[in-house]
């Protein structure tokens, strides 16, 4: 019988924490633009990425980020066990024909943009259990692919309102590994796996709101499970609330008597600057992932941070739930990150 | 450190293996009419199952399984510590609406028709590895919800070629537990998880051919990873090859040394009738999931089968990936099954 590693209600503990071997960013040029460009490991100057369309382009941002992420970490991709991979297209297309010449045994994921988050947690499972000994999580997004599939065609060049939020171009790749006796690494030590929450919000130009109660219920359910408080951490950051999501999940989080204002970060408020007119902010799978694998993990690595909570968020709709007139539910999922 | 698990180049052994603690199948009604219509739990006479539109009434199949599965396992909603479920809709809608009631931790999954074979293989590592004692793992497929998706409108009324399929109408739910001393039940002793294979076939209509190569690959390294050879199983079943993918399979794992002719089996094939019109068979997320809880399950619980090779497949295309021309790469999970 294997060891318990469940924690409270919906949290694991890793008994042997699975550390991050390597990790790489690719972002595109507004990305490179912003306050966090340098951060970022390569920029890719052509928006179609070589290829003959949006989906392709977000595909090779996914393959490019895959082969740095696995050079920095010095494997080889024969040394990656699994992928565990997703995106926001329909049908995960980025994924399924970016990775398609790395030729591993894949587990394609969606969560929305967390998931990241959702990425990271099934390869810390997969580690931690003696699985694998190393697992290649990525996830990506793209500008002009996530408006195709969701909003409206960039030739109609619409405008946006203040609470939409501006799709990340880029891709964040993950090597996770298991335990070793290396010292002086990230490793991921405890995840919290959010729940579908669904507060009846219809409005898909406003996903920070749709998204805020389930990064709620899911950081408030981490620090139960783990009895941690607020400051106990470096950082909480989210994925992409935006502006207007924001305000909405730290009033939630102070009603149920937890105060997450002072060290809290939201990486779609970050990637991008007031002067760069990205309304609400950034958003997208690619979001939290190149703000992850370009600024959070160097910060850990650093030692500027000890401890972070990660919590991708995503808002679950597609083009056809949105028009058939449906809510749009939200999920979140918290990945516990320190430097050891 | 974990106890390793690896097998071979692909495949995972449980050291401890999992078991099905229950399982269930809701279809609709041309699903009953067919030849195994009195093994399904479950006939939805409605297709709209009650909801306002089909990605709706998919959800609700979905609901109504899991229900189901979990009272099957003697279990409640609460003890499921993870649901991992996807379905073949834009950002699995159907899942992400069908699941909301459920209020537990979700993996959205997607892998295609092969989501079922995914979903059971990432239950089980999660079992095995001491990270939940129960896990829910389910898909559904729709006819009139994937003929909006990926074909025609209903109302086209348009024909149909001979190597087309039929999707299923349907959901399968099963609950997997961590190792318990429980006998007489069905264990999840191993799986092999698939790569991407694309022969560069572009036909949406064809999608047994598509799938056939990933299918051929999983088996193949399944035997090589075990050590097994064909006759060792009572049967190998493939998720949704079809009439005309079943050929190509069979063709594919002769030339390379191996014989499957007289113990396989695909459930696409199986489905229907000769007399319902389906062409070269069913196919769906829900059609290796219904055939799975419905009727494979049964087989190797009354000791008539006490090993299956369980092989859901699953071809990687959107609609946007198809109009603009990209070939159709598969996917294909195994799932060694065994009454103990």
């Amino acid at each position: 019988m294997a060891e318990n590693k469940q924690l409270g209600k919906q949290s694991v503990k890793f008994a042997h924490p699975p550390f991050i071997r390597g990790a790489a960013s690719v972002v595109g040029t507004k990305e490179a633009e912003g306050p966090y460009g340098q951060y970022f490991d390569e920029v890719e100057q052509d928006p179609m990425a070589g290829g003959d369309s949006w989906e392709e382009a977000e595909g090779k941002f996914q393959e490019r980020a895959a082969e740095l992420a696995i050079k920095k970490a010095g494997c080889k991709t024969e040394d990656m066990r699994y992928i565990v991979a997703g995106d926001l297209l329909g049908q995960l297309m980025a994924s399924s024909f970016g990775l398609i010449k790395l030729e591993r045994p894949l587990f394609g994921v969606y969560g929305a943009c967390s998931t990241m988050g959702e990425s990271l947690a099934i390869a810390s499972i997969i580690t931690e259990g003696g699985f694998a000994d190393n697992v290649l999580a990525l996830t990506s997004s793209h500008f002009a692919s996530a408006e195709k599939q969701f909003r409206f065609p960039l030739g109609y060049a619409n405008q946006r309102n203040k609470s939409a939020t501006w799709t990340v171009t880029g891709s964040g790749a993950v090597v996770v590994s298991a335990e070793s006796e290396e010292k002086n690494k990230v490793h991921i030590v405890g995840i919290t796996t959010g729940k579908i929450i669904d507060y009846g919000i219809k409005d898909n130009m406003n996903m920070g709101a749709c998204m805020a109660p389930a990064a709620a219920d899911a950081i408030i359910q981490h620090f139960i499970d783990f009895g941690y408080s607020s400051g106990q951490y470096d950082k909480i950051i989210t994925g992409d609330l935006g502006l207007v999501g924001k305000d909405i999940l730290i009033d939630i989080i102070r009603a149920r008597g937890y105060d997450i204002s002072e060290n809290y970060m939201d990486c779609g408020i970050e990637i991008y600057g007031k002067e760069q007119n990205v309304q609400s902010g950034g958003s997208g799978c690619g979001c939290s992932a190149v703000m992850l694998t370009g600024y959070i993990l160097k910060m850990l690595e650093s030692m500027k941070w000890k401890r972070v909570l990660f919590v991708p968020t995503g808002a679950l709709l597609s083009q056809v739930s949105f028009n058939e007139g449906n809510s749009v539910p939200g999920i979140a999922h918290a990945i516990l990150l320190e430097r050891r």
